[in-house]
């Protein structure tokens, strides 16, 4: 069991990674800016044992609060989820100056405070979109501020645990879907017109993409920690999945492919036909693989929706 | 005249290009950690006419009183020198993060402000040390967390400033020179003990640098701000000049060439052979040319260190 601290702990991803650090058995200090006021204990049974929560309602935009945070816990590892993901909005959003200072200001503080391993959340936003597959080396030149501000961090932040003698690990997600995601994201997009019986307009799909469940994403980026694994790394499944295959599977999965209006959406502009992981550093390195098929993790999200609306 | 912010003002090289703004009539906002308390008042009578001084000490690493700044001033344009630089340390400390984080606060206000044109100093640190002369275009690979951090800022600063349609510079700064130097750096090091008519153990000189006279570094950098040329810029002499002919030229103008020993001092490990800026984007594009000759420049320094020392 290690001291964790955990940020994003309310988000998308970084519930997930609450839940499966937890049921590695490991004291986690989870931050997230809502959740339980002031802080909670609480014991969880999980596979490896006693994993052990406590809950630190704060705001990593203000460095005062960071700093007492850091300061308190104490903590050996650091997993670094949070960021500002606000959706249609983060990838041009002078937000991601906030969280490109915040992330630095969080690193100092964690590694002033006796910190020994820091793995933290990039994208593959921050490669250069002119390929089909990406390895870990894949020329790095983003199109989007929130690639640019990503990327620029993890420069930083590299060096810095270099020069500190602290490990340092930077997992670049691919594209994660699953039970919860904003309304405005495409499964959502997708399943809850369907549900309705109501027709959905669809793009032509042709452009490919590396789909990982949010479960599996979240078990990754444990793997990751638990690790020795410095440096860049790839979290997606390795497998390319077109949107139109992704929409169809989706369909099929409601019960109504008949709804799916093909080409009724143009593609987005500036956005890269295909975008898959190169997976072995993932596999081989870390030893994760994705648990969750696609066929299997678009069930789970269908059915989430499902209840969500009945 | 331009409502100008210059940060740093209280520097080696802020000092001069706050000379050299106010010479050219401009109302100059100067922001430096120790200077006058509170806000003075001053008028300066210089070529282009009345240039208008306003001085803030503040601190630019607390992310409120730079609020408060950025607020109160509303500069149309910013001329960013501060950065911490203290000598022997600045390389690898972590004050260069406190410093990147510092730099996109300060850019976010100024734009929030109603800021139209920034022009940042950068740093030959942030080129890869793997040829003879720089262009801007040439490959971007800092040895340095300096070098890394300052690159990792242009960056996001500049994508920032695209997204927010401002307009941005980045003076990539070479070798200064001149008097005021820390007393640690290659010329004082050389000086001091001369004029003391003390022996001056010496490296053997092969390397290579672009010495740059810190008023036409100044100078430069005003040029840069009063221009719209955007992107990275070399701020440098674009001379070779090899150590050994520095020290030569100094050891001359002291008139003490026999107190040198040569050889007497390896090499710095870490430290590339060559390091020429291609002025062209500078010379053509800004319409800058360095204006003092390097035999000058080191007559200058060795009168100035005279002065101090008599």
């Amino acid at each position: 069991m290690s001291r964790i601290l955990l940020t994003g702990a309310g988000g998308f991803l970084g519930s997930r990674a609450l839940a499966a650090l937890l049921a590695a058995g490991h004291e986690v200090h989870a931050v997230g800016r809502g959740g339980p006021q002031g802080q909670t204990l609480t014991r969880t049974q999980g596979a490896a044992g006693d994993g052990q929560l406590t809950w630190h309602r704060v705001d990593l935009t203000d460095p005062r609060a960071t700093g007492t945070l850091v300061a308190d816990v104490q903590a050996e590892h650091l997993l670094h989820m949070a960021w500002y993901v606000e959706h249609g909005l983060y990838w041009q959003a002078p937000e991601n100056l906030t969280w490109v200072e915040a992330t630095l200001q969080l690193l100092r503080g964690f590694v002033a405070a006796g910190g020994r391993r820091a793995v933290m959340a990039g994208t593959c936003a921050e490669y250069e979109w002119s390929r089909e597959r990406y390895p870990e080396s894949a020329p790095l030149e983003p199109s989007t501020l929130y690639g640019v501000a990503k990327d620029a961090t993890r420069r930083v932040a590299e060096r810095f645990a270099a020069n500190q003698e602290i490990e340092f690990a930077w997992g670049r997600i691919f594209t994660p879907y699953g039970p919860g995601e904003v309304e405005g994201r495409l499964l959502p997009s997708v399943i809850l017109p369907l549900l309705a019986g109501e027709p959905v307009p669809a793009p032509d799909g042709a452009n490919v993409r590396d789909l990982m469940y949010a479960d599996d994403v979240a078990r990754a980026f444990t793997a990751i920690l638990e690790s020795d694994v410095q440096g860049a790394v790839n979290v997606g499944s390795g497998q390319p999945t077109s949107i139109r295959e992704l929409i169809e599977l989706t369909a099929e999965a409601v019960g109504r492919p008949e709804l799916v209006q093909w080409g009724a959406l143009p593609r987005r502009e500036g956005e890269p036909a295909e975008l898959v992981a190169d997976v072995a550093r993932l596999e081989r390195e870390v030893g994760f693989a994705a648990q969750v098929t696609l066929t299997e993790g678009i069930a789970h999200t269908v059915s989430w929706w499902r209840e969500q609306r009945s």
